[in-house]
């Protein structure tokens, strides 16, 4: 069985950090960079997790959980992330929101036969 | 232009529900009801917007954005809204999160040249 795509989240609250994004075609390192993100965020207090989908046109979603807003705080100062949120506005996006969401209730479901 | 794929929300706060899912490969009327619940969800009161993405995978996420508490709980509870959750585990997802936070903060960004 693969990696869960869900985040493995407490019971809330904790924090979301919502970022809805549209790629632009430019490569310049957007994928090693985004690996290498995974996993320093791994190591940051208070992370919680990530989900992320990005379609066809290149349009994508990815939300983060945090234990709260220091952890998110300090994960936007951290220097490998600042510097690709630097690349991000220069190179690897065309836009983006970004949302910082209080996650009061969370439910899952999970199919009887399903698989992840 | 075509429309934007990200929602034209207030300034915080206000409400969003992220729902993360893994979609099996039945199509048994998906995209004709989530064509249905896009109109529907557009005519509820409180409705801010959505955003979503949906990999090659079948793993997406949708976040839509409604002004209070009272507003999610009447869409959830929508005729139509209803019969979708329950083909929703029925058939179409194998799984899901789902999680309402409130959203505090935003802010986006467009490139100088980008386009939508």
């Amino acid at each position: 069985m693969s990696k869960s795509r869900y985040a493995n989240t407490p019971e809330p609250p904790y924090y979301s950090v919502i970022f809805a994004s549209q790629r632009t075609a430019k490569e310049n390192g957007y994928s090693e960079m985004a690996d290498l993100l995974d996993q320093l965020a791994e190591k940051q207090p208070g992370y919680l997790g990530a989900e992320f989908s990005r379609d066809t046109s290149g349009f994508g979603i990815t939300v983060s959980y945090w234990k709260d807003l220091e952890s998110i705080a300090r994960w936007k100062a951290e220097a490998t992330h600042l510097q690709a949120q630097k690349l991000g506005k220069s190179d690897w996006y065309e836009g983006f929101e970004l949302r910082i969401a209080k996650v009061e209730r969370a439910y899952n479901f999970r199919a009887p036969s399903g698989n992840e």
